[in-house]
C-alpha cells in the first residue's frame, strides 16, 4: 500500500535563536520505505539531523529567528506489512526476550505498569496468552473508556486514563502499554499518520512484542480502533509520550493547530477497514 | 586509580526455569577500564549476554533450576578519570546539545521533571549556569533531606521524595536528576561500585551532560556526599532507577541482603574523599 | 440482640505526659442501647471526655505518665434496628436531602469522591436507584477486590484501593463511600465491634443515607461481607477514616495489638449471618 | 467596623428542578453581627434553609426553574475584632486542645497534612510555636508561591500547591492549613467578603486554634497578605474548600462569574491595611 502523507505546521516564534526539534518525517524501516520525501521551512536556517539507532525516529533541529516559522514536511511511504494469523502469535516468556527487549517491560513517565500491575493481573492475568490477550486488553479499552477529546492534558498518565475511564489516543495508547508491561509483555509507544483517522491530526498507538511462527516481532494495536494497522506510517517510537513529541520548542511559541495529510494512493478511499494486526520485523 | 570490586548475591529459587537479569558487571568505556574478571554461579546454567549500545549496560540472563542460587562477581578495574575545573564548566542550551542527549530531558517514571518544573524554576532559575548550578542542587538535597535508611521503596519517585523530605542514595539521584531535567540539563541515574561508602552496598549518583574546554561529557555528581567521582566505578546507566535494576528476577524468590565490595589497590585506606567530580568522555 | 463488647489495648509510654485520645465507647443512640459500661486505665489521671453532637462520638482523653498503659473497655449493648424492605428503600434527590447531610457528599481525604465521579458513573451511573444500588457496589467491590490483610497502610485512599484491587475492611469502605458520593448518595465511615469477624478486630463499614417509607435514614453496608447490619455496633462515626481513630497518641509510643471482643448473649454463636441490611434513624 | 457586602450571581439553568445551595449569606457570631440582610432570588421559589451548629455556614437552597436565575445578597455587617499582642499568643498543647478541635487536625480531601508532616517539621519544627509560628508559615508562602491567577483548578490540593510553587487564595490557605495541621495546630478553612481586595471576589483565608490571654479561639490568617483580619467578614468554614463552595448547583449550569461587593461604611477607603490578626471567641 502506497501513502502520501505530510503536514503542515505553524508557530510563531517570540525570541531570536529559539530552538525546535521536530519528530514529523516517517520512519525508514522493514516493511517501510520512504520515497519522494521533502522538508521545508519558511526560514532558510541551518539544520542538525539525528536518526537514533534504537527507534529509528528522525529528529531535525532548527534555531529559528523571532517571527513566523511554518514547516511542510511531503512524503510517499509503501507500507508492505507481514500478514499473519494472530492465533499462531504467542508471547514470549522472560526468559527468551531479547535482552534489548526488556526496557519496554520497565514503567516509565506515563505509563506506571507498576502501579497497575494488581489490577492487570485481576482483569487480563487468567486470559490466553499470545497476541488475542493484547487484542483482549485493547478491546476491554474500548469498552470501558470512552474516547473524548479535550479529557486529558500532557500530564495525564495511565493511571490517570484508568481513574477517568476517557481520554485521546495517547492516552488509550498509554494504559494498553502499562497493562502489557504489567503482564511482562513489552510495549512501546508509537506516534504515526493513520490513514483515515477523522479529524485527521498525528495518532498513538502501541505495540508489543510477541512472537509469529517467522520470530520475534513488534506488533502494532490500535486501542482507539480508529485506524488499522495496514495504514499507520510509523513516527516515532519511544517508551511513551514523553519520548514521542513532533515538536518540542525550547522557549515561548504561539502556534496553531497542525494540519496532518494522508491518502491512499492504491486503494479506494472507502475502502473498508482491516482489522488485523500487521506485523514488521525490527532490525 | 585501580579498585578491586565485586559483590555476593544469594537466592532462593522457587520453581524450575526461573529467568534473571542481572546488571552487576562494570561498564567498559574511556576512562574505565576492567581487566581480571569473574562472573559465577552457583548453577551451571547457560548465559544470555547483552551490551546496550546506548548505555553500554552489560546484562546476563540465566534461567535458574529450583533450589539455591548464588552469584559472585570479581573485577579489577583501572578509573582514569579526567581532571576539570569546575568554573570552566558550562551548561549547553538546547541548540547546541547532541540530539542523543535529548532522551535525557524528558520526565521518567520516577522523575516526574515535568511537574517539578515550577519548584526548579524558583530554587535554581536564578542561580549562575554551569557545573556550579548542578552543584549548588547537590548542596540544596543535603541541606534540606534527610539521608534515611528504610524511608523509601522502590515505587518512591522525585516527588515523594521533595515531599518527604528524606531518602536513599536511589532518591536522592532521582530528585537531583528531577531538578536538572527540569532546568534543561541532560541527567541520568548511574549505578555503581562505590569506594569507602559506608555500609558498603550498590550506590546510586547522577551524571548530568555539561561542557568543558574539551567538549561536551557526562560529569559524575552525588548527592548525598558519600562517594567521590574518583572512588565510582560505574555499572548500569539509565533514564531513572527503573532501568537500572541489578537484579530483575521473573518469578517467586528469596533473596538474602547482597554483600558488595570496593577495595583500592594504590591509595591508602584513610584518604580523604576528593569532592571534585571527575567526566569521562561519552563514546 | 444483646451483645457483650469490649476491648484489651496496651501501650508502652516513653515520656511523661503523653495526651492520648480514645474513642472505643459504644455510640448511645435511637437503636443502640448501651448498658452496665466500664472504661478503665492502669494508671489513675483525670479523664476529659467529650460527646460530638454531629457523630454521636465519645471521646476519652488522658495524660499518661512515662511507662506502661492500659485500657479495658466493657460495655452490654441493646441492638434493636429497624427491618425494612430494601426494595422500598429509595435515594434521595439533592433537593431533598437534608441540609446537615450534604457534608457526607463532599471528598474527604481518603475518599476523593471528585476523581472518581466518571468511574462511578461508568460502573453504577446506568443501574436502578436506591438501596439496590449501594447494595450493587459493594457487590462490585467484594467481586473486584482481594480482602489482604497487609496490603495497605494508612495513607491509602479510595483510589489507591481502586488501583490496587486489594485493601482491608477501611479500604473497602472508602472505596464504597467514594462511589456513592459520586453518585450523589451521602455515605459516611462507621467504626464498630463486629459480631463473628474473623479475626476478631475494630471493623469498618460504611452507612448510606437512604429514605425508606418511614424516612430518611443512615443505612448500614458492609462491602466486605464480613458481619450482618444486625451484628455491628457503633463507635465512631467521620467523613473517612483520617476521623474515627479507635486511638491518637500525641507522642512516642509503643503497642501491642488490641484485643477486641464481641459476644451475643441471645444469639446462638452458629447461627447464619443474615445479610438484610438494619436502619436505625438519626436524631 | 462596618460593611456593607453583598453580591451578585447569575445562573442559566438547563432543567426544571434543579436543585442548589448556596452559602453566601454572612456568619453571625461573636463579633460579626448581621443587620438589614436581604437574599432574593429572580424565580420565586420555596427555600430550605440550614444554619450549621458546628460551623455557623448559612446555607439555602431552592430547586429552580428551567431559565435564568439571578441571586442577590446584601447586608450590613459590624465586625468587632479582639485586639490583642500576638506575642502573647500561644500554641496549645494536644493535652489541653478542646476536642471539638481535635477534628481541624486531621487531614481532608484538600489538606493531605499527613504527607506533609515532615516537610512541615524540616521548615517550621524548629521555630518558635505561637502565633508568631503561624505568621511565619504564612511568610514563608508568601516568599516561596507565586499568586497567579488560573494557575489551579478545583482538584488541587496542598500536595499539588507546594509543587507547583504557585496557586490562588484557595490555595494558598489549604497549604497553610496543611502546614499547621501537621505540626499540630488545629486549622481551618474560611470563605469570606474581603475588604479592598482587588480585584474582587469571593476570598479564602485560614484560621488556627490558638490560646490568648482570655483563652482558645480561632485566630485569622490571609497567608496571601491580600486582605487583613479586621476587613473579613466571614462566610463559610470548613475543613477545607470541599466543605465551603458559595454554589452548589445538582444539575447541569450555566455561569457567568460572581459579582463580589464590600464597601466599608466607617473607614476612608485608602486607610492602610492592618496586618494584625483579629480574635473572635467561639462560642
Amino acid at each position: 500500500m502506497r501513502y502520501r502523507v505530510g503536514c503542515d505546521l505553524d508557530y510563531e516564534v517570540k525570541a531570536d535563536d529559539t530552538p525546535f526539534v521536530f519528530n514529523i518525517e516517517a520512519q525508514r524501516r522493514p516493511g517501510q520505505a520512504v520515497a519522494r520525501e521533502s522538508l521545508r521551512f519558511s526560514q532558510d536556517l541551518p539544520l542538525d539531523r539525528f536518526e537514533m539507532p534504537e527507534s529509528g525516529n528522525r529528529y531535525v533541529r532548527l534555531c529559528a529567528d523571532k517571527g513566523k516559522l511554518t514547516v511542510r514536511y511531503e512524503a510517499e511511504v509503501t507500507l508492505d506489512p507481514a500478514r499473519f494469523d494472530p492465533a499462531l502469535v504467542r508471547e514470549v516468556p522472560a526468559g527468551r526476550l531479547p535482552l534489548e527487549a526488556l526496557t519496554h517491560l520497565y514503567p516509565s513517565r506515563y505509563v506506571e505498569a507498576d502501579l497497575l500491575r494488581p489490577y492487570a493481573q485481576r482483569e487480563f492475568g487468567h486470559l490466553p496468552r499470545g497476541h488475542q490477550r493484547v487484542t483482549a486488553i485493547c478491546n476491554w479499552l474500548h469498552d470501558n473508556l470512552d474516547y473524548t477529546p479535550g479529557s486529558s492534558d500532557e500530564q495525564t498518565s495511565a493511571r490517570d486514563t484508568l481513574l477517568q475511564r476517557q481520554g485521546v489516543c495517547r492516552d488509550f495508547a498509554h494504559l494498553a502499554i502499562a497493562f502489557c508491561r504489567a503482564l511482562g509483555i513489552p510495549a512501546r509507544f508509537v506516534s504515526a499518520y493513520a490513514w483515515r483517522l477523522s479529524p485527521p491530526d498525528f495518532h498513538a498507538v502501541m505495540e508489543a512484542w510477541l512472537e509469529g511462527p517467522e520470530g520475534g516481532a513488534w506488533f502494532l494495536f490500535d486501542p482507539t480502533r480508529k485506524s488499522a494497522a495496514d495504514g499507520l506510517v510509523r513516527i516515532g517510537i519511544g517508551r511513551d509520550a514523553a519520548e514521542v513529541a513532533f515538536c518540542s520548542p525550547f522557549g515561548e511559541v504561539g502556534y496553531g493547530k497542525p494540519a496532518v495529510r494522508i491518502e491512499a494512493l492504491d486503494r479506494p478511499a472507502r475502502e473498508a477497514l482491516t482489522t488485523e494486526a500487521v506485523t514488521a520485523a525490527v532490525a
